[in-house]
């Protein structure tokens, strides 16, 4: 094999590539600071157990382990940064006050996602903690919704959900709060059958909410069929309140969805969820929500709320940035040439030095003019190249 | 142990220093643009071989190893960049001709380098490929000093050294080509005594030589002295002279210092070498220098010399980034409010809404101004807080 191949679903970004991501980076994280968030960065490396404290069974899964030669200990390579983002507002800030911190940072996975994801995503996103009202989730929704509109992307929808009604749902009922695992399953697998099966004995409100369940999932009259056909709990009634808020504060910003059916994030998540979907592909570019229980696991309980995305799949979706037009000068130590690059670059402009016997190079710069002496070699003008 | 502990040397970044820390990294990135070197982004993990590839049996040591549960071989987490951008430049990019590339992404060491040195440094730097002759040298000692002035160091002080110097002089003289190990480990600890007794039977030129090695650095003098002691070799008289050459092209922006005898990059340079000095800190900031030999291990030789930095460790010697001062504005949904924010935002200006029941709290944004609600409730204005 040769010893320049990659593993698989890991790439180098090249240049074109690399200019989008970090200028999407920087519009994203700007934006984030003018809404008031604070830049952290987490480390890339964290003793395993801290790592999945708070974190899914699937995470686990999909971190890469190595041994610390230091401390003799279990290390993890983050999958995700959004546990260590509340670890951080958990003890090193320790504040008692609403915190609004952003991130971004490469996370690993041991396997990919899909076929062709890639196992190194650029995550990106923001966390409000502290406040448990549905101010901090519209603020969230705003902020995403913002940052896919500052990367051009003018066409979104946002798919809402909330884990509180299926947890509503089973609280009420001893047969399903045993079966709440099982049940679980087969709500994510849209298995009808074998859920028809496990409810048989259940009481008829709770079987009929679970079944209903599945099929509740469509543009915003879903709520109303939803209020129709789920039984009238505190739990419920506060969901489906709380969506149709969220969902009214997207309006004229995106095409919003009702997904009472999504569950992906039902083992963390403890409030409304949301999922943005941009055309080109199938899957959620961003993906937010409530998970309150993340800063309990540190031992300091913190209502928490945010969302993340990767920026290199997005900027794959985006068009390819047109390179500025660059200048070309010659290579040479006079003062007078010197200046007059280092004026052109204060101005904002790409000015390239050709190296001695490389002067009619193409690069992947398009230089469109080029510095010449004029005026019988007392001054420094640029050219255009035709 | 509790469950928020890092490991030893890891170390969350906190939002003043991660402030610093992101400007930094954006103004040396764009300066880097205003040269012509392309921003390249190479993946965190790699198959373990490639990554050893043209690299030392220190960063061997140095790099953490795991199993892909993909493919099943050894990958190695990157615990420095260079020879990456260098993979990069022989086999994607494949251009003839000349070729800038930069760079900006954490690199993992299983040991710290110091007692109190972090273990994930966020390496920075920039490789200029396809030129053998001093110019892109040049260029890159040019880029380096601007980027220490543009982190807003004015006292820098610039070691430069050459492997050439060495290298002829062993070349010259089979015993020493034979000891050259040897010679290596004796003369980096500057073992005077075992230096002496290793080179007792070599030729008279070649052992003087060696023994005046370890005494030649101090100011440009050095240079002069170095050409009185040496034997005027071809490669000593190449050395000396690119040497005199760097060294002025670096007067007025650095104070400048020989080390002939500093080693350091003997292993994988091939030319001239440099290190900057900052007040505050014993050890360099940033070394660059000449290693032609790295794309060669990739199958196609390509003339390279680039320069790094450690964003962490420099952020750490400037001072606290001032607070720039926001704004505090209610919370709520009227329009006029939300197009009054999204105006100042737009602007620059950082406002940040209150959640219900936080709007007394202080945060770590300095709020000096309030938007409030003026003129009977139809407009809202700007309040200075006292």
């Amino acid at each position: 094999m040769p010893n320049w191949l990659l593993p698989e679903n890991i790439a180098d970004v090249l240049p074109s590539e690399a200019r989008k991501i970090e200028e999407l980076r920087r519009l994203m994280l700007d934006n984030f600071r003018l809404y008031g968030y604070e830049l952290v960065m987490p480390p890339l490396l964290e003793y395993l157990e801290s790592l999945m404290t708070g974190a899914g069974k699937d995470t686990d899964l999909r971190t890469f382990k190595l041994v610390d030669q230091l401390s003799g200990r279990m290390l993890g390579l983050r999958a995700d940064m959004t546990t260590q983002v509340a670890r951080i507002d958990a003890h090193l800030l320790n504040r008692a006050t609403v915190t609004r911190l952003c991130y971004a940072g490469s996370v690993l996975h041991t396997r990919p996602s899909g076929l062709h994801a890639t196992r190194e995503p650029l995550q990106i996103g923001a966390e409000i903690y502290g406040h448990a009202g549905l101010e901090a989730d519209a603020e969230i929704q705003e902020l995403a919704l913002a940052s896919l509109a500052l990367a051009g992307f003018d066409s979104v929808r946002l798919d809402l959900s909330h884990v509180g009604l299926l947890r509503a749902i089973i609280a009420q009922d001893a047969a399903a709060v045993r079966d709440e695992a099982a049940l679980y399953t087969l709500l994510r697998a849209k298995d009808a059958p074998g859920l028809r099966e496990l409810t048989a004995g259940y009481d008829a409100v709770t079987r009929d909410a679970l079944l209903a369940l599945p099929n509740l999932y469509g543009d915003i009259d879903v709520l109303a069929r939803a209020r129709e056909v789920l039984p009238p709990l505190p739990g419920v009634l506060k969901a489906l309140a709380e969506l149709a808020a969220l969902a009214g504060s997207a309006l004229g910003r995106a095409e919003v969805a009702i997904d009472l059916a999504d569950l992906r994030g039902y083992q963390y998540e403890s409030g409304a969820m949301f999922a943005l979907y941009v055309p080109g592909l199938p899957n959620a570019v961003a993906r937010g929500g409530r998970y309150d229980h993340v800063g309990e696991a540190f031992g300091r309980a913190r209502p928490a709320t945010g969302f993340s995305l990767d920026l290199r799949e997005l900027a794959r979706l985006l068009p390819t940035a047109e390179r500025k037009h660059s200048i070309r000068a010659p290579w040479g130590s006079a003062p007078e040439l010197k200046e007059k690059i280092a004026e052109l670059r204060k101005a904002g402009e790409v000015v390239i030095q050709s190296m001695p016997g490389h002067s009619n190079e193409q690069d992947e710069f398009e230089c469109d003019r080029v510095l010449v002496l004029a005026d019988n070699g007392s001054s420094w003008i640029l050219k255009n190249l035709g």
